[in-house]
Order: C-alpha cells, then sequence, then structure tokens
C-alpha cells in the first residue's frame, strides 16, 4: 500500500468538521455490537499495516522532518518526530499489546438480583466519539487509534502541524486494517486540516462527541478547556516530589532522588521538588542527596538551611515551589514533620505523582491516605507513574483530574458503564 | 437540643464562601485518616439526633410551610417540604442504611506485583469536597450529608430558601452526630445565608472544592453549569421511553406503558414517549395501549398513525419528541423497526431510562446494547431507576452525564481512587 494524499484543504471547515462528528457518531453505534474479538482482530491488522508500510511511513515523515529542519524546530524536537524501522516496530509492538489485554466492553461490573425479581447489571460500555488533540509524536495516532479501537469507541484524532504528513500516513495504516476486519473506517479520523478553527468547532460538538482528551504541554490543554463544551479529562503540569522521612535507608533515600529527578528530566513523572525531614537533614542526609544532585549536573533551588550546607544551592523563591522545570533544576526543602512534608505536596503539588521514602509503617500508611495525588508511592521512584508500567498496555494519559479517571488512563478509562435490568414485566 | 439560631446575614459573601470552603478542605483533610467505623458511628448518631429532635424539626418546617403558604407555594411544593414524623423517621432511616452499606473507602479496585517487585494497588478514596445545590425537599440535607460522609467527604450544603429553617435545623442535628462521635463538624456545612451570591462564590473554589451536584430543575442545573470553574455531574431532564418491540406480551405491554407514565408522573424515570413497532400496532397493541392511557386521564399526543387510530390524540409535534412532560402526557408514535425505535430514542433521549418490551431475546439484546442511555432495562417500568431500588441506600441524585458516574449515584460514586506503589527501592 502507498500513503495516501494529503486531502485537500478545505475552507468549510464547519462543514467539515459537522460531517466528522456525524461520521464518528454513526461508527460509534454500530462499534456498539462489534465483538471484541473482531475489535481486536482489527487491531492486529492495523500492527501488520504499520510493519508493512515502514517505508511509506519513513518517506512521509522525512517530509516533516525537512519542514522541521526548515522551520527552526530544535534537536530534541526533531528527535520526538523521528520515525525509523525500530519506532514503527515499537508503535506495531503498542497496538498488538493493546489487543491482547483483555476486553473492558461488556464486563459486568456488579449485579444483583432485585427483591421483586429484576435482574440488574451494572456493564461497562464504550464511551462514544473520543476527540484526541494532541502535539509532535506522531506515535500517539496509533497509540490513540488502537485505545479507542479496543474500547469500542470512535475516534476523532487532531495532530500537530509539524506531523502532519507522519500522522497521514499513520492514518492510512489505521484505516486500512479496519476495512479489512470489516470495521467502519470512519472509527478513526484523523482531521484533515492543520487549520486551527477545527479545534474550536470540534470543540463545540456536544451531543456528537463525548470527551476531549489533549495531550500535550499545559498551554494546549488550558486553551482546550477554555473553549470546550465538551468534558476534557486533563492531564495538567507534573509537580512531582520525594518527601524523605525521618527514618530511612539513607543509601535508598540518596538513589530515589537522583533517579526521580536525573533520569529522564523532560517527563512529567519527574521529581521537581525533594523535601527531606529536619532529622534526615541533620544525620547528614541533606548534604549527601544535594551533592550526588550536584554531580549529576542539577541546579539546586533550596529553603535557607538548604542554602547554608550546599553552597551550590540558590535561594528558592515561592515560584520554585509551584514550578513544573522539566528540567536539570530542583527545589529542595527541608521540613519539620511529615505533617508538612504533606501539607507542602497538597499545597504545591500538581496532584500527579508523590514518593516517600521511609521505614516508618506508619509514616507510609498516613502519606499514602493523607496526600492527594494520582500516585502515591512508597520506596520507589516517581518515574514509575506510567500506563505501560502498570501494564494498561499503551496510555492514553495521565489524568490529574480526580472525576472519571485518575493517574494512567488505559481501554479501561475510555469506558463509561450502563445499568441494565431484565425484568418479565415488573411495575412500581 | 433546640434549632440553633439562623446565622446573621452577612454582606461579605466572598469572605464567607472562602472560609467555607477553608474549612471544608482542611476537614476533608482529616476526615481521609478516620476509620470507617467512625464515620459509620457518626450516621447512626446523626439518625438518633434526627428522631430525638423531630419537634425541633417540626416547628422549623412550620415556619417554611407558613412562610411558603404566604409566598403562594403550589399545594404540591407545600407538600413535597412538609415535615411530619413519618418524613423525619424515613430521613433517619435513610441515614441508617447508608451507614449500613459497605465502606467504599480503602477498596482496592484492582492490584498487581510488577516485575521490578513493586505492589501496585488502585484504591478508592474520598473525591474531596463535594458541593451539593439543592432546591426544595429537606429531605436531601440528611442524604447528601450522610452520602458524602459516608464516603470520606467534605460537603458543602446549598439548599433553597424556601426549605431554609427546616435545613437549618437537620443540619444542626448533623453537626450534633458528627460532634458527638468526634468528627471535624465543618465536615458538614450549610451555607449561612440565602443570598444567590454564594453560589457564584463557592462555584469558582476550584482548589478547595471538587466537585459540584446540583439537584433540582433543568434551569438550576444549567445556570450552575454555565457559572461553574468546578465540574459538575449533572442530572438533566429524564426524557424516558417504552419501545413496544413487533413480538412481546400484550397484557405486559399495557401493564409497563400504564406504570411507567402514570404510577407517578413528577418524577424524572416516568415514561414521557411510547414507541410501539407497527407489527404489535398492526395486531391491536396500538389502541389497547392508548385506551389504556387515556382511561388513566392521560392525554395522547400522537403520530400520524396514532392519530388515526385512537380519536382522543392530538398530533404531535417535532417538540413532542423533546420534551419532558412531567404531567398526564404522552407522546405516542409507531415505528417499522427496532432501529427506528433506536434512533429515536437516542436522537430526543436524554440518556436517562429507556425500556423495551419484548419477547425476542436478540431484540433486548440489540435495545440494551444499542441505546445510549444510563439503565436499559429489559420487560419492566422505567419507574425502577432509582438508587434505592437499585440497592445503593440513598441516592445523591441520577447522573445523565456519561463520564465518572452514570445514572443513580451511591457512595461509591462520590469516591476517585488513587494507585498506591510499595516498593524497597526501585529507581527506572
Amino acid at each position: 500500500m502507498t500513503t495516501s494524499t494529503p486531502p485537500t484543504e478545505t475552507s468549510d471547515i464547519p462543514a467539515l468538521c459537522r460531517a466528522l462528528a456525524d461520521q464518528a457518531q454513526s461508527a460509534s453505534q454500530s462499534l456498539c455490537t462489534v465483538p471484541g474479538r473482531v475489535r481486536d482482530g482489527a487491531l492486529r491488522k492495523i500492527a501488520d499495516q504499520l510493519l508493512a508500510s515502514a517505508d511509506a511511513l519513513k518517506q512521509a515523515n522525512a517530509l516533516d522532518l525537512a519542514a522541521g529542519k526548515d522551520n527552526g524546530l530544535s534537536g530534541a524536537m526533531l528527535d520526538r518526530l523521528k520515525l525509523d524501522d525500530k519506532r514503527i516496530g515499537s508503535m506495531a509492538d503498542a497496538v498488538r499489546q493493546v489487543a491482547d489485554q483483555p476486553d473492558p466492553v461488556g464486563r459486568v461490573l456488579e449485579g444483583r438480583v432485585l427483591p421483586n425479581g429484576i435482574q440488574l447489571q451494572k456493564v461497562r460500555v464504550p464511551i462514544g466519539v473520543v476527540l484526541i488533540i494532541f502535539e509532535s509524536r506522531p506515535n500517539v495516532t496509533s497509540d490513540a487509534a488502537a485505545l479507542c479501537l479496543k474500547s469500542g469507541n470512535a475516534v476523532i484524532l487532531r495532530g500537530g502541524k509539524e506531523a502532519v504528513h507522519s500522522n497521514r500516513a499513520i492514518a492510512t495504516c489505521v484505516q486500512a486494517g479496519l476495512k479489512e476486519a470489516g470495521i467502519d473506517e470512519h472509527t478513526v479520523q484523523l482531521v484533515p486540516t492543520i487549520d486551527r478553527a477545527a479545534v474550536g468547532e470540534l470543540l463545540h460538538m456536544q451531543g456528537l462527541i463525548d470527551v476531549c482528551i489533549p495531550r500535550g504541554g499545559e498551554s494546549l490543554i488550558r486553551t482546550v478547556v477554555e473553549q470546550s463544551h465538551i468534558p476534557v479529562i486533563k492531564h495538567y503540569t507534573g509537580n512531582c516530589h520525594v518527601y524523605v522521612d525521618a527514618k530511612c535507608d539513607d543509601r535508598m533515600a540518596v538513589d530515589i532522588c537522583v533517579n526521580a529527578k536525573t533520569q529522564r528530566t523532560g517527563v512529567c513523572n519527574a521529581a521537581e521538588t525533594v523535601l527531606i525531614h529536619k532529622d534526615a537533614a541533620d544525620r547528614g542526609l541533606l548534604k549527601k542527596i544535594g551533592q550526588a544532585l550536584v554531580e549529576k549536573g542539577t541546579e539546586i533551588r533550596g529553603c535557607d538551611r538548604t542554602c547554608k550546607e550546599l553552597p551550590d544551592a540558590k535561594p528558592a523563591t515561592e515560584d520554585d515551589w509551584h514550578e513544573e522545570y522539566l528540567d536539570m533544576i530542583v527545589a529542595v526543602r527541608v521540613v519539620d514533620s511529615l505533617d508538612q512534608a504533606v501539607g507542602h505536596i497538597n499545597r504545591y503539588g500538581s496532584k500527579h505523582t508523590d514518593a516517600i521514602v521511609t521505614s516508618r509503617l506508619d509514616a507510609a500508611d498516613a502519606f499514602v491516605k493523607r496526600v492527594d495525588t494520582a500516585n502515591a508511592f512508597v520506596n520507589c521512584s516517581t518515574r514509575f507513574s506510567d500506563g505501560g508500567v502498570y501494564g494498561l498496555g499503551a496510555e492514553i494519559g495521565i489524568s490529574t483530574d480526580k472525576l472519571h479517571a485518575r493517574g494512567p488512563m488505559g481501554a479501561d478509562d475510555l469506558t463509561t458503564y450502563k445499568w441494565v435490568a431484565y425484568g418479565s414485566g415488573q411495575t412500581r
């Protein structure tokens, strides 16, 4: 197969978006009765298509890379954009892994026979039509399509303009897979224009689109939330914390702080602030952790005591406690108690991922219960909050919302439920 | 105990609301570690307080009833407002039933050991601070307080002005029960002013209030949604359908249509439209159902065929298919197929409760899968979609949203979850 020719840009954006939403709604309604094995079969065919189309994908990607260079994208951005055989292989693997997961649709969450004989069940069903708005990395196209198809939803994908050719080529593979499996191709639609007006139009299609999931920087998400008339599942910043408790394994504390901060800085589950109990600081752990971070090339913004003990540290301002650096910078603060640590995290954190390093069982329990966060970790790095690590297959994002879905979101989180009752003529 | 004197009205609404939200947030944080048996103990003490304060409650209620009469409230409204010994007993019973339910907090929804040895669990936790905005019926005060306390949430209650004295007297009982159990009294707070500006203020307290649940008419809910910066769980209209399939027990079809429409008309799970398959109409069922409804005093707005067969019917307009009458009026339409019935419901329905009467297993299955509704019923009246009937204890509302919670909402639906991971020093 060959890459499809990019569809003609249209000037009638409202009509285009209305057609996309109508087609998605109709595809969603027919998908309700498509069995899991057919959806999984389509996923495997999509994986095959991706591998078989590696050359076409790389050619399309080359156009994006060339345009990216012309437009002065950074090396890191170009790297995120790039598709090679290894990455195409990973995309196909991710789709296959999603196919291998249990089917969320139709799962009975609870059920009972009511006293009047009615058989009541709470059953997982697809949400309906999902809108995904994302930036740069083209693998989101196949990941999101796979998770939506797995969970029985139709999806409208709106990718970033820098990956437009790559996304179109991937969508072509997805649609070929759907067609082979006999599933309505409108189940997965890529918005065929890069005109920004399309986003605004789609976000007003309540009644046709059930939920929007934006993936990207905070400003993208804020813009979507402001414009949307559709419920949005948000993935804001990851201002993650490591709290080093009074009693802990010192070696473990150093390792976890260094790993959480420096192993990969540009990701949402990297730590941004280290909080250290004063007793731990008193026995030299502040110095040890600080030095280990500085040796890795990390800049430290510290509280008064931190600045006193670590000559390289700069004084932290109020802004530093709020900041998601996504860089080799860390805020460090000595706290008087677990209470103060919890208070700090609940005040400044972004409810993403927060860890305690402790050897005290009661401290671990109190931290886990009291920190208002999607991912509460004991004695391990914040870097583990990830749908893949959690065994969810691919992830559609990491929700910092508290309603519907929280933390890494997989196919289950793209479902809702309905109450189904079978009676034999009961009236009230 | 005696009814508390109504708090002084304040002119500094923003400061008042900020204090309510801060106190609720702080109560919510201490409630995280209060065991279920203590929360259940408080619920039982609240039930005792309600019974012991019956006289005070009736006195307070008499003030509301007198004001209601002066303000020309209808007989039905006055009846909804009225508290007598029987209703006070029911309120106490509802609170005790909530206490008897299993504790949703801390329930492990799933869990596994990851390949690296980390023990991962997905655990139910309270949402945090809930804002309930409701109209007229004072029992909502104790029901909502009970469900929020059960699920470990702090709650801010804002009742209608017509029930202000009754709500204050009930809240006094709730706070006495909390105090006896040693729980922060700010766990349940009634907004002490009837100034509407307070609602607007509270709806802007994102970060302090986690979710808003409005209970009342559609216009109240739309106003809340428009103003709110906090996620809102919505309970819009109940435009419920009964679809009478080609093959069914005719007697059952008549009984279910009559019960769903007429047993109680002013409630959201009453039927508003009856759809009848043409084959059923051909064998005389349209006439039978129509006559039975007319005999009960129901006005019929029908399609062409309905008007031809039922001389009492008026022609239905497009508006009739959309209408939630909440009255002795029903829209009736003959359809050619189950497909057309599903299409009608998905187009005009409000995703609340929709029933099929059929003897065909494949029709039941297709209807249940394809109708996009919170409650899909087979061979029973729509009137059964109710938290009490479903065994959820009291209900906080019936969600017509598809995200987070759908249909009757109990204590479970007032929780979110967090991912908790216990490691032994794992880094990535």
